[in-house]
Formats: structure tokens, sequence, C-alpha cells
């Protein structure tokens, strides 16, 4: 949290010196590429937990309370995050974000909105607790996923 | 994602050899430790958003943003990462929890829930709008965060 909070302050320093005006919280690049891969990372894990009932025992609370988290973080406007330059850097580990996210706004403007109106509703549909619903809602979110993957993230 | 799941799977297995029964999601050791580290980083990058927005121009949407991220990971049952042996071992680095955290019951049945309780209340004053109010939370919350480490976490 101190070193998150330090970065921080950094960041507005660097984006004031370079000239950049933004309300939004980003920090410096590395924190950035850091925010992002734990933001993702948190996602990946809240889908793990819920594929986990959707193959398992289902437990609403439990889908529900991933799907929440899930919601929560694609209504975080993380485009702050990816400020020119971040294609390139090391956060937990080296980016894999594609240039093409800079440049291709068209397919960027249609992949983002479809991952923030798949994530609520799979969150509306968490908290239905029907579970062949959830398994219908998971694989349509799995695709929206996928859309910004094939398109800005480099294979590992 | 992919590599989620798979180590999900590997995780299940693991856990099925090893006896241990369980609904969550536990994944092996190096997965827990990881997902908990991304879990809260995603948590710092909120405090440090909702923090940018107490000291400078105040964005209650922004604000809310964050809060809910907060709450909704707060809620996540993550207790389930941690399983018995992940106070030691590699996520994105070296964990720093304490072993202490499997022995200190009674501490930790105050922080835990006592952190919750205050995300919650930061999700609910953040959706007001009230900077004041929020700036006080904000403080509450923090302080929440701390007495877990305090107890729990190994000094950087």
């Amino acid at each position: 949290m101190h070193i998150a909070i330090k970065s921080l302050v950094a960041g507005i320093t660097l984006s004031a010196m370079a000239g950049v005006t933004f309300a939004q919280t980003v920090g410096k690049l590395e924190d950035q590429i850091r925010w992002r891969q734990s933001a993702y990372h948190t996602m990946a894990w809240s889908m793990a937990r819920i594929k986990a009932n959707i193959d398992g025992t289902y437990n609403k609370e439990q889908v529900a309370e991933a799907a929440n988290v899930i919601q929560a973080i694609a209504n975080s406007k993380m485009g702050a995050l990816y400020q020119p330059g971040s294609d390139k850097g090391k956060g937990w580990k080296e980016t894999r974000l594609k240039p093409e996210f800079f440049t291709d706004k068209e397919t960027l403007g249609k992949v983002g909105p479809a991952f923030g109106a798949a994530a609520n509703e799979m969150a509306k549909v968490a908290a239905g607790g029907d579970a062949a619903a959830v398994k219908a809602q998971f694989g349509k979110l799995g695709e929206a996923c996928k859309g910004c993957h094939d398109k800005f993230r480099k294979e590992e």
C-alpha cells in the first residue's frame, strides 16, 4: 500500500512534467502494467471459481461473489492504465499488450464495451442463481474476454 | 486464463490426492499466493484511486467504482486461498504471510470481519458521494487493512 501510494505520487509528478492531464490515477508505466496484470489475474481467479461451480457442486453465493468481482473490475475504467508506451515494460512480468491497442481504436471501441456488458450480465445472472443460465453466460463472458485477447494480447 | 484453468484443475487433482475436501477453488499453493497478491494489489490500486480523489479533484463516480472493487474482493471469501503451508512459496513474488496466520485464530477472527465491514461501509459512503465522509471512511478502511498487515504480513 505504501509503495503503491508513493508510486502514485511519482506517477502524477511524471505525468505533470510530461504535460499529460487526467483526473484518473495512472501511476508510472510499471505501476499501470502491474495494476492491469493484478486486475486481470483477479478476474481469472473469479472465472476459475465460477467454472469450478459449473463443473462441480453449484454454490450460488460463491458464483455471485466471483461475478461481482469481475463486474466491479470491468466497471473500473481500466483504460486509464493504458497510457501511451505501456505496451512495453514490466509489471509482475513483461506486458503482453500489443501496440495495436493504441492504433486500432475501432476494434477497441467494440471489444471493451462488449466485455463490460457481458460482465454486467454475468453478475445479474449469477445473482439469479440458475446454474444453466450461468453456464451459458459464462461462455459468453469467456468469448468477450477472448475478443480482446485475440486482438490485443501477445501469445505467451 | 487458460493457464489459470489448467492450474486450477491441477490444484483440484492435487487436493483430491491429498484427501483435502473443499467446495472452494483453491488451486495449487503458488496459484493461491498469486491470486492473493493480485487481489490485494487490485485493492491497493483502488485505494490509490480513492486517495487521489480525496487529495485532488473529487469525482464521485471514480470513487464509487474503486470502492466497489474493494467491496467485491473483500466479500470473496479469500480465506480459501490460505491453505496450510501457503505461508511459504512464491506467487508473483515471495509471500509475506506470517505463520501466525494459521495459529492466531482469535486475532484473525477479529481483523478479517472488521476489514469486510469497513469495505462494505466504504462502498456505501462512496455511493453517497460526500467527500468528507469518504475521507473519514477511507481512514477507517486503511486502519482495517493495517490491522491485518501488522499481525500477519512480514515487513518488506
